[in-house]
């Protein structure tokens, strides 16, 4: 009977559902887990100071004997970004495409990660097995090359999943995506496919990376007077490919400009996955040799990120490259929901400097619309359908698509991270719920900052602090030196002069009352001096910022 | 020879240029000052705490006795919203449009300022005579009722300011913009034209306002067995009225909810500018009397505000609202550049709870895009151009319209808050620079929130504070009790137990040496502290905590 149990195929979501990054998932059969991707997330709003978010993987660590290791899909940091963090914890061998490797190859040098990781390069169309699990690599089209789908065959079925991709019939490097495949493994009968809902809210057909390229030549020749920037994705080298490509046909030089960039870029170039005409490649340093209008540059910072070489130009302070009247400033980019202003504040910048800024058309997608996810769906005609990829509304959306084509509703699962989705040849639901969560990473801190840290930061973000330091002498509470109060974020110290005075008076009078009392413990008196501070600056300004009580002392 | 000089106009923008908010501008000619416009700008991210901003008016303050009043050309905040905040320091008149001036007495009550200030409603047609200056009201279309231009006559010449407009031929409520007294006053010659540059990016025509309408009608009929919730922005009577005519034609009860909502509807529909059928409007408590598919929510909350109604709704928080399934949410507006996440957060959640999220189709922008500006320039024929009402890439964009029309190149003036642009028969000129900025309200507070305040607030929401207390003896400087550590915003306490031991440790050593030293005064015991604790922790975590060393004497 234990046997029933255990031959289900679990499907266990970590991360990547609800939002935009973290994608993690595992796969389990009896003895057998295999982790799908292990990507980070960029830090909320509200979790202030925090550098970047990676998945909490205690269900792995609980069952580490069972896990067979990480294949990846591709090489975006929300499909691998945590991979140097978790490993670290965790040795497991990692499979995926050449390029994907190369990249994934970088972060463990930079985390000295090389030596204890074993690593296999998988070929599109090639499968490996871990335990109870075959794998096979599908090749598909993504805004970064050598994605993959995978289908993962175990005894209770295949499971297809795309993971981020899009259909491009004329992609600009190596071929389109393998619907032939898809069609192939369909026939055979698909248990569930996991589809990518970034874009199931667009009607019709993402545009093919090949139409970027026309825009770049056109504007190549619209703008031959001028030098031209162009600021894109670092790990879109189909892009930058593209770039070159209208540079050497327009007889102009390229710089590539930023670390994420020219690392990536080095990597694609030695892997073979870019094509570089000689000499038209040169160090930033030899720009000055050449007329402006001879040269481009590819930078990155198309998302206004303040570090970045684009902004850093706009704001006068990067070393090498000043913006001058007349440069043409290309958005090769859309920004990403939240980065709307940073963007903007870039293209202002820009303006006021005389640059001639564009940032409609030089763009595609590298996410399936509509029509793309209809095609996938028909093509593999699964019994189950699970959105994955993308906030609630997204997965939605893509839901509604797979209803509309056929699967019955109770066929569709919008998983929560953490759900766990038991699947067998009688059925599948949700059968439980996994411990998962964001682990902050903040400077060498891994999970040593928590909601407590980020709500101080945040009332402190707010209002400031203002601390209450007084001595007592041991035993009798008299009141040796204090109360002083300082305060820092919550008001000009020249305007808060006599507000100060004032709060010390009535802080005075707070204390004595509660010093002279013989059972006052320090705990005690804390609570008076933030309730009196609390009400006296609330009244007094309308403003709540943190009260600090700070008590020593001394033998006398 | 003086009198040369003073026959000038003076254009003097306070504030919106560069910037969406806070437009004010002076207009001076000899011992005349009228202002256009009084609003508030809302924070930027980095401004932390911050409610709102105003305008600083030194150069206002500097003229008092010059100036004769505000001319306010219609009721949005960034156009009104510091006038209570200006008032209460100079008690200057108001001229408006009576809808206008209702939504200013609004504030005006709140403050406590309706008996001080003098105010006079202006019709749309009508002249009022300040000074040496003529101003005429001239109607036109905004996303506000009762929106005015200006024909600012001057013996210098006369200056067009449009306002905040929009071209509409079929306006929901009243006349479209009064075109033919535009093309009137063209054909007098008119020296400078000084027009909204919001929507000068975009081609084309903006759609009117009734457009909006004919969707409600179809999105009511379509969802005709569902309770309707529409979220609009509160100042947007017409959009209301429509809302309310749909909800009429298909039997539906309304509701509105959402304090500035309600606020500005009243006062709307008292002054005769919305028409609500008899029985239609009910409370909120009412609700339940009828049945979902008869009622219609309008609410607040459009762009995500984490406080408004419909954000409330979303996150089940709201006292009196519940989202059900099947619940039809309509947005009826686009988000504002910065509030896409926070429109993206309620969306998901009102998806999560089961409503179906309408956020296409239902709405029109209140600015004129690129054909209406260029049919206002031509309309108008002015010598000089003058972009106002936007970030620089907006108004870039403006005066690429104007070139195109046939103004020259150096007759257009991109100006910056503070240039003072002196115009007469000669010619246009920035001849000179005033005192401007931005004073930041903090809840009683309005300026005592400056630079080094936000610096700090910035610095404490990135890394915490660290504080380290210690109590000496006075005279000899020995340590009495100390140094404690305390933190707030850095790293959980449980955490970091080991390492704080430690930074005590390395602590102590260091305040030894620094301590014995006879010269050592308070000042450079901080610094060491500070530069040991700085290093010590930077090398441990990566991170730049605030380090604030405090130190108490006592006599002994």
């Amino acid at each position: 009977m234990k046997r029933t149990n255990n031959s289900k195929l679990r499907i266990i979501p970590i991360g990547g559902l609800e939002q935009i990054g973290m994608n993690i998932t595992a796969f389990e059969y009896e003895d057998s887990i295999i982790v799908v991707d292990c990507g980070l997330a960029f830090p909320e709003d509200d979790m202030l100071g925090i550098d970047l978010v990676i998945p909490d993987v205690t269900y792995l660590r609980d069952h580490i004997s069972k896990v067979k290791g990480f294949v990846i899909t591709h090489g975006h940091e929300d499909h691998i970004g945590a991979l140097p963090y978790i490993l670290k914890e965790m040795n497991l061998p990692i499979y995926t495409t050449k390029l994907t490797m190369g990249i994934i190859e970088n972060k463990l040098r930079e985390h000295n990660l090389m030596r204890s990781t074993k690593r296999k390069v998988v070929r599109h169309g090639q499968s490996i097995n871990l335990g109870k699990f075959r794998i096979e690599f599908i090749k598909t089209n993504h805004s970064i090359q050598d994605a993959s789908a995978l289908a993962i065959y175990s005894p209770a079925g295949i499971v297809v999943h795309t993971g981020d991709f899009k259909v491009d019939y004329t992609p600009v490097f190596g071929d389109a995506i393998d619907l032939q495949r898809f069609a192939e493994i369909g026939k055979k009968g698909v248990l569930a496919l996991m589809s990518d809902s970034t874009n199931a809210e667009r009607a019709g057909f993402t545009q093919s990376e090949r139409t970027v390229g026309r825009t770049f030549d056109h504007l190549f020749a619209e703008h031959s007077n001028t030098r031209i920037i162009i600021a894109t994705f670092a790990s879109n080298v189909d892009r930058v490919q593209q770039i070159i490509n209208s540079a050497y046909k327009y007889g102009r030089k390229v710089v590539v400009e930023g670390r994420s960039m020219v690392n990536i870029i080095s990597t694609a170039a030695e892997l073979g996955y870019l094509d570089i005409p000689k000499n038209t490649l040169i160090e930033i340093d030899k720009l000055k040799n050449y007329p402006p209008e001879k040269t481009v540059l590819i930078t990155t910072g198309s998302q206004g990120e303040s570090m970045a070489a684009l902004s850093r130009m706009a704001a006068d302070i990067h070393k090498k490259v000043t913006i001058m009247p007349g440069d043409t400033v290309i958005f090769s980019s859309n920004p990403i929901p939240g980065n709307e202003k940073s963007v903007s504040k870039v293209i202002n910048e820009l303006s006021a400097k005389g640059a001639n800024v564009i940032f409609q058309d030089a763009h595609v997608s590298g996410h399936a619309c509509q029509e793309e996810l209809k095609l996938i769906y028909s093509l593999v005609k699964p019994k189950y359908a699970i959105p994955v990829h993308g906030e609630y509304r997204h997965m939605k959306a893509n839901a509604g698509i797979a209803e509309q084509l056929g699967i019955p509703k109770e066929n569709i699962f919008i998983l929560q991270a953490g759900d766990v989705l038991e699947l067998d040849d009688k059925g599948a639901r949700v059968a439980g719920h996994v411990q998962t969560g964001a682990i902050l990473v903040d400077g060498l801190g891994v999970g040593d900052v928590g909601n407590i840290v980020l709500r101080d930061r945040q009332h402190l973000a707010e209002d400031g602090i203002l601390i209450v330091v007084l001595t007592l002498a041991k035993g009798t509470n008299q009141l040796l030196a204090g109360p002083d109060i300082v305060s820092r974020g919550f008001v000009y110290v020249r305007e808060s002069e006599g507000l100060m005075e004032e709060a010390k008076e009535v802080l005075n009078v707070a204390l004595e009352g509660c010093l002279n009392s013989r059972n006052a413990d320090w705990s005690k008196i804390k609570l008076v001096i933030r309730d009196t501070m609390n009400e006296f600056i609330w009244k007094r300004t309308k403003r709540r910022p943190m009260i600090l009580p700070i008590i020593m002392d001394v033998n006398v």
